[in-house]
């Protein structure tokens, strides 16, 4: 049954789900919905996620969004990925729907208010707006302070102490790594001080190479294309 | 193995965790976690949930917070729970978390922007926000309308078309539910027109009578406190 992923590689969930599904050897069609150019946005696609986000999967015929969701779906659906990432035991399966839910009100949050307000809204012909970014800094600095001392508290390298990662690994993680697009400063002001964030990020690129930096390599050139974007707000 | 509920009944997730282990013949202990007495900031709490939020269980020696998370673990771990609650099968389960998911960033996220900056930031000693009220309703207004169009358009009466609720239902109508506390106007301006929406509450109410009426039951107290609230900060 074929597999088709709706993403874009800019986007922190598409990320996530890509490495997810190399690292498990699932086959899939990768089907670019470049937000740059407002592709989410066409009727077409509102076909496929009536939501107008990425990402979203067609598999057969079943149309799913939401990226913890799809994620899960992925993990229970195709019987050749590894126990850890998403464990049958009902108490380990609860602390990792904990933590994605915790995601989604803090970090993910955050970060999304941070990015936008400090960049990415130039790409949608939208002013920036400096309270919010502040607002979105505040929110993401609370949640790495959380992640480094209650998520990454336990024996092993990974969130819960786990000696493996889990699906909350990828997607906290590649939600992190936007942050590549920031100016250093900035980046190194907001993650610089988590020693044992920046070293569960290295534990989740080596437990995904080759795929983790393959799919994150666009970052660079979109952090340049900021920069111009920035440069050329501030002249008007 | 003893079950311990902290909750606060005028939380909106407190209540859908209350009437799901009621409607399903779970047993437990409430433990009243009362957010407008700060009971959630002590430090006694936050060996309980270190997020210092309700709700949050105990079970045996088992931790977990966050509502969704607790719900789908109940579900699980309690035998006796209606299949319907949580089905086994892999795409309704996904749907279902989808949903969930969907609900995070959506209604509840508009819903608690809307109830704080209109009236809970009084009860907290702080004042009110107009700008993130407007904010609030627009993306609650937003959300009602999805879910009106999208996730009840199915055959069912229920979210996703279902013939019976599931704990999305459960988790977004007790979301809903919080405009009890709103004055009729607003209450009506905003809930007024989503018919469907209306009918879905009855129906979910209906599937969990006697348990819904009772944890709603202090709603119209909440509401005329607030009303006080509002009218001394009028005042000033």
């Amino acid at each position: 049954m074929e597999l088709k992923l709706y993403v874009d590689r800019l986007s922190q969930p598409s990320r996530a789900l890509l490495i997810f599904c190399k690292a498990n050897g699932i086959e899939f069609e990768e089907v670019s919905i470049l937000l740059g150019k407002l592709q989410h946005r066409s009727p077409e696609y509102a076909e496929i996620n009536p939501m107008k986000q990425v990402p979203a999967i067609v598999h057969g015929d079943f149309k799913l969004s939401e990226s913890h969701s799809i994620l899960i779906y992925l993990a229970s659906a195709f019987p050749g990925v590894a126990e850890h990432w998403y464990p049958a035991d009902v108490h380990k399966r609860a602390k990792i729907h904990s933590v994605l839910d915790w995601h989604h009100s803090n970090l993910r949050r955050g970060s999304l208010g941070y990015h936008f307000n400090t960049g990415i809204a130039l790409a949608f012909g939208r002013p920036l707006d400096p309270k919010a970014a502040a607002e979105g800094e505040k929110l993401l600095s609370a949640s790495l302070a959380t992640i480094e001392s209650l998520w990454l508290e336990g024996d092993g390298p990974f969130l819960l102490g786990n000696s493996q990662p889990s699906i909350a690994d990828l997607a906290l993680v590649c939600e992190i790594m936007q942050l590549e697009v920031a100016d250093e400063k900035d980046r190194d002001r907001i993650l610089g001080k988590h020693k044992k964030v920046l070293k569960w990020i290295e534990d989740t690129k080596n437990a995904t190479t080759p795929y983790f930096d393959e799919f994150h390599s666009l970052l660079p050139l979109a952090k340049e294309k900021l920069k111009e974007l920035k440069a050329q707000a501030s002249k008007q």
